[in-house]
């Protein structure tokens, strides 16, 4: 375990499958705007690696993960590519990818907060850190594909992600072993989003038309 | 006083102000776009703290600002979340809003030529940096909500920012007293800034619209 | 030469006249969205400049190569604001600008791998280090204008730098000379970006138009 994913093995290979999960999530994205085979690979890339890329940049913690696991990229750039091939079939496989994406959100999440941790940072740091990793590749990838990111609207997402950071911190505070922790943590997490999906779950909107700028 | 807010203490307190107004602003951005509250809270975090951000990353100068003042952090998510509260209300506040956003941009942009000034850059980036606090803030939040930022079209605002920190790099080529010069030129740019709302001053427009790439 | 441009001298001199066609290209994008001269002038900037700033970001290379360069800082923000004078005139200039861009987009490659190979990165990073400062600004130009970055929809362009990164890595595993190595890596990319442009070649495009997230 290097201090890329400091808290269970387990962890490591969920955050591999989340991250290819990501990456075929990012391509899907790429080709509802009808991208060459690059940009689908570039999409893949941003949405896997690039809540991980803004939270090192943010701690300044150089140099940034991925560069320093080239198999990362492999994993994330085939997972994309991939999912060209694959796309007829994943509409079968629906509730698999929002089961995987959950567990990446997860995941995600969990590192982030123990990268910030190890690093020293105030405790709102930390869980922004978490959130920035859960929910930052997402984001990016809307951005390229020009619309407003999704995180912002649908059913409980970075809520998860705040509660999974806020409930990690909590028993950490109570001593709590950091496997044990990790793995409740996990669990209560993808309960959550996984309710969350199925029951429709939202935060209220804040809607607002008049215009006066 | 830290390095944070070099100049002067009557600077941090319009910080905060700007920060909290900054906040508000993208607050409104997000209901505009029907975003949940979580959705609200991002974009009135990347709105206020979002040009810091930016200016400490290029210039290399970590921890980033906020990360050691999770007071701010605070302070700028509350005021995006009550804004869902007292939307209805803002309206007639439009003129107390746009002098505390008139005063966020010039503080923010004295700031930031103060942040680069300390770390030795030369002049131009002096100047950038001050213009990246300014202004960058806002970039994030328009482009989050999938739009043209509005800082490249509207009355006199980015150049409000390139003004304050050619005068304030001026007078302080003169010798001029750190604390005095700080209070000129934020006299100076926020006369500037609300005449230029007053009079509809604009730059001229860029405007080609033969397609050939 | 500094660390900058490593390789050749006739590399720095492409590098410039780069960075200017860069610039300009910026300015005629900022003028389809009708901006003001600052906008113009900040779009030309970030085409011109963020992809090496999003490089020399990522791989954590401090200071950022043009805050060391004020020099690069006037001439993409003069060649954007003299766009806005001379762009009747370029529509006959078409096929100078797009030579030029494809210098640029070669150019900036080599360096983007040269400035990560000086610092003993893996292969994989050094290849995306030279892709990141080919493209990145463009998309950046792309993000800004609120539109779906043209990079990941057009002729072969982002697979060209691509094809010169992998060929410039291949010669150097060779043992060949660093400078004729640069030559022949700008020769090859400079005729493959040439003929896609005249052959209309483009990668395969992914169409995926199920909703179902």
């Amino acid at each position: 375990m290097d201090a890329f994913l400091p808290t269970a093995s387990a962890l490591a290979a969920i955050y591999l499958v989340a991250i290819a999960a990501e990456a075929m999530s990012g391509a899907l994205a790429a080709g509802r705007r009808r991208m060459d085979v690059f940009g689908v690979a570039v999409i893949a890339f941003v949405t896997a690696l690039g809540g991980g890329t803004i939270r090192d940049l943010i701690l300044g913690r150089f140099p940034i993960g991925w560069t320093q696991h080239p198999e990362y990229v492999y994993l994330v750039i085939s997972a994309g590519l991939l999912t060209t091939l694959v796309a007829p079939f994943l509409h079968n496989l629906k509730r698999v990818f929002l089961v995987l994406d959950a567990m990446g959100l997860v995941a995600f999440s969990l590192i982030g907060c123990s990268v910030a941790l190890e690093m020293a940072y105030p405790i709102v740091v930390v869980i922004m850190a978490g959130m920035i990793t859960g929910i930052c590749g997402g984001i990016l990838r809307d951005v390229l594909c020009n619309q407003v990111p999704v995180v912002f609207r649908r059913e409980l997402y970075a809520s998860v992600s705040l509660a999974v950071c806020a409930l990690f911190l909590g028993l950490r505070a109570l001593g709590l072993d950091t496997d044990l922790n990790t793995a409740i943590s996990f669990a209560a997490g993808l309960t959550l989003r996984l309710l969350a999906i199925w029951g429709g779950w939202r935060l209220p909107i804040f809607s607002y038309q008049e215009r006066w700028e």
